[in-house]
């Protein structure tokens, strides 16, 4: 089957993980000092923007992959609900980490946690690209050679967060940091694999959409 | 009416009662004991997996179903509402499962109040199947044949929480490892039917997204 | 412009509306008598139905109406919006109602809020109709004839709201029961309006997925 | 790559933000004066018409800026992300605007995040139109010319925030109207520029959802 409804559901899931991101963001309720709550609350800020990003990064990356995809079957579906499963549950580890990043004995698990969640997301991220270089037949010809880079690409990025959870037990500053500065290459990062796949699906026989 | 903006509406509501479980993980407040306190809440992940699981197996299914879809009518469109109601309803049983299935005396009203739903969820599935079949100038002509199967597969699966209800009264664990093995029994299963069901509507005469 | 996009933003917005009333549904904490507790509160599920059903059915009403429009400007995109404010908003006085229906003293408030939300998104659904009524332009050339008539259809149909409204004073409970009746009769009626749209628009030169 | 998808992450991040509003409408419990405590709770619905009127005023603008874009590229994409990271965010601020607009020592605390909050999202839409502009072959051709005018136009109306913001530090309330006042004149302005780009992608050579 055609992947348009995929992309309707993968879309849905992304843009509401996204925004429901802004429920933990702090309202403190008959506050004297409003401005000075507000500013006390910069985890969670710091915590929003990194969590927006990386899921903003990935989503634009799953895009990516998926203009070179024709076809879609039930073993492709399931691996993306699994990816999808870690998308969704992005608000849950972002808060945690908000509350407890200044926490003096707290912070260590809820970096453990958040990159934790990062690992699993990027680990099931990969997995859809291994399973369409396994699967060339779902892939516009021209550009079936980039799946297997891609899936080195995503896997490497994935496994990156094992240094943050391993960071986490020296220092969770240091591993938040590491969380962040992931987002941030990978926002900067000058990839050709995406590239190469748009360009190669563009010269395909049919429209993505399809 | 060309099915179209159905698949936008049942693609948001599956993709935000699945983006909503989220809502009911775990957010211990000021927690001297964060890794201990989140250990502690393991009911609330294989509540949110199972949950999940089975809306994300749900959406596959429903989605082979509409491919052969070529029409839809008013009928249809209130059959299709009826079972988005259970669908969009899924976070709250969820909820109450994750909070009293460790509870000696009540997870047994949580055990039936989750299957329950299961069971409605199912059986209004069904529902739309058994219409399409009566109905078969509505769908891909090469795929009508396999309507009637398709509508017993989906009500066998969603009797089958009736045993999940039964098993609450005797044991409510028993009864919410039944809903899991049911989510995992279809993950896995090789029906026919869908398979058939695309295959057959990409031998017909025009595109589902139409 | 063609209406595909804004096909997309209502779409959204009803998707959303419908599955945040999931909220409103009881949670109770630490209940020692989880069934009767639910039980009891049986006026959420009602409201929870009602407010489902109603947004629905509009759903309906409004792909039906969408399927014959061929343009859209501006000043229609801004009605759109003035109608999908009511709906977005519809979780609320659901909630209010839920909570105060049996409520002695306060219940009339919560029975006038709610079919004041209703009234108000009945008239500003029938704002789009008028508007395209006036502007044929915009519309597939043999549906026009229908527009008029379901102008005043879906303004009658917000304008019962008022009995409602009035009925609060006396009985509130007779006023949701309308609230509920209202639309169980649009659930059920055999309006010729919507069907003689669809028929003319399909005998029309373009697909409204343009 | 064509710009379907991103159509589809857009709508439905507006979508949410349009409705998540909701959340931050007044929810009194066991009130003994339902009418009175819900007139009382006036700022609320006012923050959630001028951040509804606000968001869906800006979904049109960016409806018609877009209907021009033939093909996105990643640090589109990435701009696009800038922005729809402020869509989402707006239920936060209105929140704490609705909260503390009465408050006499806090309230202009709550105006400055209200309105700086409208200033970057201005702003970041602004720079969209002018990666456009500065990539016209990004954009229908006969569309290109329009754009420059379009990132002032983008741009003055972000800035106009300012005023805003200066204001708070005399009078909250006198903020608050300029927010409002700001949404009135861009939902009744008639300017050129999306008219123009319209027309010029209609006479285009490809359609907008390719």
């Amino acid at each position: 089957m055609g992947p348009g409804r995929l992309h309707a559901l993968v879309d849905g899931v992304f843009a509401i993980a996204m925004t429901l991101l802004v429920l933990d963001l702090p309202q403190p309720a008959d506050s004297q000092h409003l401005v000075h709550d507000l500013l006390h609350a910069w985890p969670s800020y710091v915590a929003y923007l990194v969590s927006f990003a990386t899921v903003g990064i990935l989503w634009i990356e799953h895009h990516g992959m998926m203009s070179a995809v024709r076809q879609v079957n039930r073993r492709f579906l399931e691996r993306t609900l699994l990816f999808l499963l870690f998308i969704s549950v992005i608000p849950w580890p972002t808060s945690i980490a908000a509350r407890y990043a200044q926490h003096a004995s707290q912070a260590r698990g809820a970096a453990v946690l958040y990159a934790t969640t990062m690992l699993l997301m990027g680990v099931s991220f990969s997995l859809g690209w291994r399973y369409l270089a396994e699967h060339p037949d779902l892939v516009a010809e021209p550009a079936r050679g980039a799946f297997p880079a891609g899936f080195r690409r995503a896997l490497y990025g994935g496994l990156v967060y094992l240094v943050a959870i391993a960071l986490a037990f020296v220092s969770p500053l240091a591993s938040f940091t590491v969380d962040a500065l992931i987002a941030v290459y990978f926002a900067v990062s000058k990839s050709e694999v995406p590239g190469l796949i748009h360009r190669a699906a563009q010269s395909g026989e049919r429209a993505p959409s399809g």
